[in-house]
């Protein structure tokens, strides 16, 4: 039988992960990469697609239609990777072309949390819708929106930061070099913040108390919060209602019918979704109350990255079929 | 010479203005009726059409292409009418349904703002360009988005309500029923209240004082303003300084090439042009930066709601021609 695939290439600052995924969402084969390894772009990519060529000899019965690629800072319609912060290399990658050279398929480029978003219409929670967005909590807040079933890539291809709309002008100081945005609240780090602010401000007894700022995850604070620890709770709640406050924002510019929360900080469940559902109805225009579903992402598997750079190339594909 | 026209209807609370309006957007023959004179809205179109159809009986050179309707609330998915707290009648209106008992033309609805972006799109400053915003400066603030060359209407044809995004949750009240909605900051009231808090906040002289809150307009801000009153010019500098934070929020959701300013405020100038511009520039992400352009309307017309509601059927028709 003879099964066709679109590569998926999640392009992270330590390791790479890679698959071949068939139009359903079904990872057939995957494997990954130590992306720090590489001081020369070129030498990586080569090193990707050496074993991307193995795993598709040993596959004759695969077609291969294409290559999707979620890369930080990745830049739709250049094929680029533009000044990426966590990743060796320097200024502007031709990504694309450079896959180009060893794979003469369509190559298609975006940022990670627009794979996420596309990997949610194709194969996850948002199929068939032709309005959402997704939000990804981990180290910072990615999104990706889509309207009018397309992604909005913007004039230069860097649109969706709403991790870096503001919350407060003179707010926490932010990694962008401004104050205030909203993923200094709503994130891991984000969070983190949050405890400490409150550790300072009340007197609660805690168990965080005895653990240092470098050393405290989000998956301990979700924890403590289960256990029932005051500090953790609230802090939950903030986050929410930060959260809700600027997904109200987000409401009165595109008018979504779901947003779906989407990474590590999105894992602690009701926790986090309550009181971001919670603020977000409060403070959401009164027309758009009751009708934004504020929802998990529907992707499950263990690479969702992957699935959502896949997604990116079957889109393509699908729009010019 | 046969010359094909769209109609285009601007729905006010007071007053409809009509034209005849050519692809180019050449206004061949206007006229205007008391919206608030019609109890009945059936009443009201059986007017309005009566008076298009003697224009189109002494035009038989005009081919008629369709009816394009800008009003408050108007809901470009449901061709309606959805509680518009300015008209008299209550309800779900079937406005374009109500036209096409006199018309069997393509009539097609959308609010005003988004009616305004549309035009400028068709006929103004946006000709080109596929990503934009549109932002009216009035009684209210009203918007448009444009991304990927085409209007945002959302899931449920509201989207686009950028002076309900919250500037600060414990902030002035809105008509909206919340508080600290961008339109009580940056619009014709909103600055109009910031002239009133930087009254009794300094003691700076000012001719605002011997005028009562009901007297002052918007346009006598700007003429004192001009005149050099310091009150009014800080009233211009803060409402720039709040535009602007939005703004750049806005931008980090769509990314567009350019926002322009529209409407009563917008006839400021630089008086609005310069603080909103600042503050934008000093506002947004690093990667937006210097990008974006702050622009006037390029429509150029006495009546360019008339103008955006007919472009809504060009737009419409050259997308399904």
């Amino acid at each position: 039988m003879n099964r066709e695939v679109a590569i998926g290439i999640d392009i992270g600052g330590t390791n790479t992960a890679f698959g071949l995924v068939d139009r359903e969402g079904n990872c057939l084969v995957d494997g990954s990469i130590p992306t720090a390894g590489y001081a020369e772009p070129a030498a990586y990519v080569a090193a990707v697609c050496t074993q991307l060529k193995d795993i598709l000899l040993k596959h004759p019965d695969i077609t291969l239609r294409g290559i999707g690629i979620g890369a930080p800072n990745g830049n739709y319609y250049n094929g680029t990777i533009e000044f990426a912060p966590n990743l060796r290399w320097q200024g502007v990658i031709p990504i694309a072309e450079l896959f180009q050279k060893h794979f003469p398929h369509l190559v298609k480029v975006t940022n990670d949390a627009n794979a996420a978003a596309i990997g949610e219409m194709v194969y996850g929670g948002a199929k068939g819708m032709r309005d959402f967005i997704v939000i990804t909590l981990g180290t910072g807040l990615g999104s990706g929106i889509v309207a009018n079933g397309g992604l909005i890539y913007g004039y230069d291809g860097f649109a969706g930061e709403l991790g870096h709309t503001i919350v407060d002008p003179n707010g926490r100081q932010c990694g962008c070099g401004r104050r205030g945005c909203l993923e200094t609240y709503a994130s891991a780090p984000g969070i983190k913040r949050t405890v400490f602010a409150l550790l300072a401000d009340s007197s609660a007894e805690s168990k965080m108390r005895s653990i240092s700022f470098d050393d405290l995850t989000a998956a301990q604070i979700s924890q403590f919060a289960r256990e029932g620890d005051v500090i953790a709770r609230e802090a939950f709640e903030y986050t929410g209602r930060v959260l809700g406050v600027k997904l109200a924002d987000a409401i009165a510019h595109t008018s979504p019918e779901a947003i779906f929360l989407f990474g590590g900080l999105a894992n602690a469940g009701e926790l986090i979704f309550e009181p971001t559902r919670r603020s977000m109805e409060e403070h959401v225009l009164k027309i758009y109350q009751n009708k934004v579903k504020l929802l998990p992402s529907g992707l499950r598997d263990k690479n969702v990255a992957v699935l959502g750079a896949s997604a990116l190339l079957w889109n393509e594909l699908d729009g010019k079929d």
